[in-house]
């Protein structure tokens, strides 16, 4: 197992960017690519496309460029997208039944592969494709599918005994969409979407 | 109308937390609290506390501190959150439906306060307290309730046309939900929120 090296969170999802743009490259037929040609397609200066892959060894020829489908499985492999990754939702109230749905995830590479929750309502319907299943089933189901990823969607009181059991069961990332802080070992990598945030910056430059 | 300079969104997250912060100060029966005191509550540096504020003028005074309550109507104004700033929502789907009975947004200072859709079967339905409307209502909508920020939360083939129907109704800012960018004038702030790219930014640090 190796980790990658700290990078800011912009330059990861730089990197992403990059990556979606080295596939349509390739759809395109280009064996090559520039650093300019990518950046224009990604809406940044070639210079930062080149000191963003230089975290990462070196690539490319000067004058020739990078060869695409090698760097597009290079940065598939760093940012983990060389595979599907199968992620885990709790919480099957009405955000976690619309994260289920969400359509957005699938093209990027993320699958939400088991839904689970508490409510006895809830375990047994089905959202989408997937069964909710009840929570005890946790880390039976993130052993066969090989879930690394957990995402909650519960209410702030359970968000915390969520993340712990998230943890227990070996998932190593966790997106919270609790109202709330969770706290978890420090091998197991957490973030919050605080949608009131999101509102909070656009706030800020309205007219006073 | 006065706009505020331009500073990081982490600065107008932290302007924020310091808001909440002041609030349960005062709750506390404070008059006056240090940078020192602010900082420890919002988990960031003295340093750090003085440097935000500093973008809006002189604050506090040296061994004093800053007077609690100024310091908050101060910052609430900064923040727009001087009043509950009305939010409207186009979108009733899944993803609508769960910002609308969203529990984040009103402590915060933000009220969801109509909700539209083009689907015949979902206007006139309620979502929480709030009842379906048809979108051609909006510019009639947005007027009457002195909204200033709009929600999109339907499907990408029809952002574009929301987010300007949205500016066209005198809508400042919008934050959108659907997995594309949208284009408005100058005027108007957009804040996009990619759910898959949080996935993107966890994924990067999974051992590999």
């Amino acid at each position: 197992m190796s980790s990658n090296p700290a990078i800011p969170d912009t330059a990861v999802s730089r990197l992403a960017t990059y990556l979606r743009v080295l596939t349509e490259s390739q759809r395109d037929g280009r064996q090559y690519v520039s650093s300019a040609s990518i950046g224009e397609r990604a809406g940044v200066s070639p210079d930062q496309v080149r000191k963003d892959l230089s975290h990462f060894g070196e690539f490319g020829r000067p004058g020739v460029g990078y060869d695409a489908d090698q760097l597009r499985r290079h940065l598939a492999r760093i940012l983990r997208l060389d595979r599907v990754q199968m992620a885990v939702l709790v919480g099957a109230g009405s955000l976690g039944s619309a994260l289920a749905r969400y359509s957005g995830f699938e093209p990027r590479g993320f699958r939400i592969a088991a839904v689970f929750d508490v409510d006895p309502e809830r375990v047994g319907t089905k959202l989408g494709e997937v069964a909710v299943e009840h929570v005890d089933r946790l880390p039976e189901r993130v052993r066969a599918l090989g879930a690394s990823i957990g995402i909650i969607a519960v209410p702030r009181v359970a968000c915390q005994r969520v993340a712990e059991a998230m943890a227990a069961a070996g998932l190593k990332a966790i997106l919270n969409f609790a109202p709330a802080k969770v706290e978890v070992p420090e091998s197991v990598n957490v973030r919050s979407v605080d949608l009131a945030r999101e509102l909070e910056r656009l706030a800020y430059h309205l007219p006073g």
